[in-house]
């Protein structure tokens, strides 16, 4: 009965310390196998999941964007409810919508968002630990703004790719880089329409090299122009990485789920 | 060469979650022990610790104030980095300072302030767990801002104090019970001359019971004049509790450490 499977999409958060990243891996404990699960009790069959943008390990997402097919009849509520209450405290389901068959979470996406946040004072916050990296040593934001003028639009970034990457190419369109200081903590906001593996965390290792005045600011179009991984074999560590948002085209926009994840926190 | 003894005082963060509270048990993870173990590598003897206020498994601190002695010469920045290299991540300290011999962490203190954060969503931000407590059903902030109406000022505080409490009497001046909504999240300061075994959390308790219209805002008055832990036998969980700071008189004032800690979080 094929023709009655319906498609749904769901936003998802996560806290991903506990987990080995996103992609389902033999005997690991990964997001994607945590909502399979879950999701295959509440629909009563096997599900297999799509994501948006496959996150590494200890990465967090405030609202990755997953589609799955069922032929179980549920409401949104149901599915939501449901899944939730089967998933670790450490994964939740903020909303499911069904979906047109034309939908899909990876393809029909047209850019990720995603927050570098870094807490820059003299000593650790012992309630971010796993949440932000630690820099002890006072970061220029300008500079570390200023990093990314020769990185913008599209490019081969190849210099900011794993090895492991498994990408057809190394061209992405870098969107947005935009750094701002709020308190003692640094906020990198770094959008493209997609991502090499291992993207995000080298570009923000190279600003980090010139912010903190190793490097001069020159030397971030080097290291993109050199397009060579060891140019700058510098990687930031993945607990202070956000999946913040996935952008869709604009006929969707009525048929997804409302974040409802509630990002103003902490101010005493 | 006991008179070679300088008092020192520590302002020291942590969070709750791993440890059995502050106070050292045998066998168990305590801040305490683990703050006592980091010093004694630091001094090169044992060292004995003295807190403001003692907090209970699972609750934070921004700014525990403690004392020791040490014979060792050691400047500040020595016992804070010193301390904080052999600390784990969870217990940072966040300042030394040396300090004369008539103060005293516990009772020297005028007042201890602490915050208690309710998250009140319909689906939990799975990056606050264990740092909030989640509730679902909408609060009405200014019925819970309303049941201290009765309780601030000097009280016989006995129905609000655990059976395991060690306190002399049950009197305690409540000097502030401030609530307000920021975001999705509900912050309720409160401030006392000192508290007796679980108070905090039992007001809190109560004032969740009001604020979610299980109870009539008098009820709380009714609790109070009871004098009896069974009038309202509501603790909430420790998760949401954090010990916010802790008040001293004037002419100390400038021999404490000055706390650096940041906590205006996550504002994208």
């Amino acid at each position: 009965m094929e023709w009655l499977l319906q498609k749904w999409v769901a936003a998802i958060a996560y806290d991903g310390t506990t987990f080995h990243g996103w992609q389902k891996q033999c005997e690991q404990a990964t997001v994607q196998a945590a909502l399979e699960q879950s999701l295959a009790r509440v629909a009563d069959h096997d599900v297999a999941t799509v994501c948006a943008g496959r996150t590494d390990k200890g990465v967090h997402a405030h609202a990755q964007i997953v589609h799955f097919y069922s032929a179980s009849d549920r409401t949104e509520q149901q599915w939501m409810h449901g899944i939730n209450s089967y998933l670790p405290k450490s994964v939740r389901v903020l909303g499911v919508r069904a979906i047109s068959e034309d939908f899909d979470a990876r393809f029909s996406a047209t850019a990720r968002h995603y927050i570098y946040v870094i807490e820059n004072t003299p000593v650790a916050n012992p309630l971010n630990v796993g949440r932000v990296l630690w820099v002890r040593q006072q970061i220029d934001c300008d500079l570390l703004s200023a990093v990314a003028d020769s990185w913008l639009g599209e490019q081969d970034f190849s210099s900011f790719r794993d090895s492991q990457c498994q990408a057809r190419h190394p061209f992405r369109r870098l969107l947005e880089w935009k750094v701002y200081r709020q308190g003692a903590s640094i906020y990198i906001h770094i959008a493209a329409n997609a991502f090499l593996h291992h993207m995000v965390r080298n570009m923000v290792g190279v600003g980090l090299c010139v912010g903190l005045r190793k490097k001069p600011v020159t030397w971030s179009k080097e290291v993109l122009a050199a397009r060579d991984r060891s140019a700058a074999d510098v990687t930031v560590a993945a607990c202070g990485l956000y999946l913040h948002k996935v952008y869709y085209p604009e006929l969707y926009k009525k048929s997804l789920p409302a974040v409802e994840l509630d990002l103003a926190m902490r101010r005493y």
